[in-house]
């Protein structure tokens, strides 16, 4: 087993929280992201989170939508990316979950033992 | 910063508090190191313990004795390894304690602001 819990299960994590919340647009998600742990001087890496939502679309949890933004595409072009989950993706999803805050509490319970054993 | 607090930090934060408690046999402090943490399902790597040590000595806190066990080497030779602080070793000690335990609890912030966005 890993020492602590891996920065892209952390990042995963959130990303299927907020597509629960139907907060599944994808620059909204990344500027969400870079700003929520701020005070604990912690920005997650562009690049991770990127590979954080490629993996959960390879892992069959959520799939991608684009459409385009604006009126007029000739004038005024924005592609906005959307993620959603995929059929039982919310079914992985919560598995995934479970998991993952089995491995929160292993990591909590870590770092409060090296509190009690050396200070 | 760093997601996490390094692995080498949380070793050698253990490794000062058993050089403080006496107990700085090399031998000993890497089998009390593979032991401690089982329960998580952890055991730090043998090669990071002596990295963690080495750091240590390069540092100026802890500097290294050793003596040989047995009555006569020719026939019963075993070399014992000892760490014990330098003259300023405990004050540096201190220092970078009191840096890991900030960090320590940044990460535990980060870990239970986790589990309460998440679940």
């Amino acid at each position: 087993m890993a020492f602590m819990i891996a920065q892209r299960a952390y990042i995963k994590l959130y990303l299927i929280t907020m597509v629960e919340q139907h907060r599944g647009y994808g620059y909204e998600m990344l500027e969400v992201m870079k700003k929520e742990f701020e005070q604990y001087g912690y920005v997650p890496p562009q690049s991770e989170i990127y590979r954080a939502l490629h993996e959960l679309v390879q892992q069959g949890i959520f799939y991608r939508t684009k459409k385009l933004k604006g009126t007029d595409p000739k004038v005024d072009f924005q592609e906005i990316v959307l993620y959603h989950f995929t059929d039982d993706g919310s079914d992985k999803a919560d598995l995934y979950k479970k998991q993952v805050k089995a491995d929160l509490d292993r990591c909590i319970g870590m770092l409060h033992k090296a509190v009690h054993d050396n200070y």
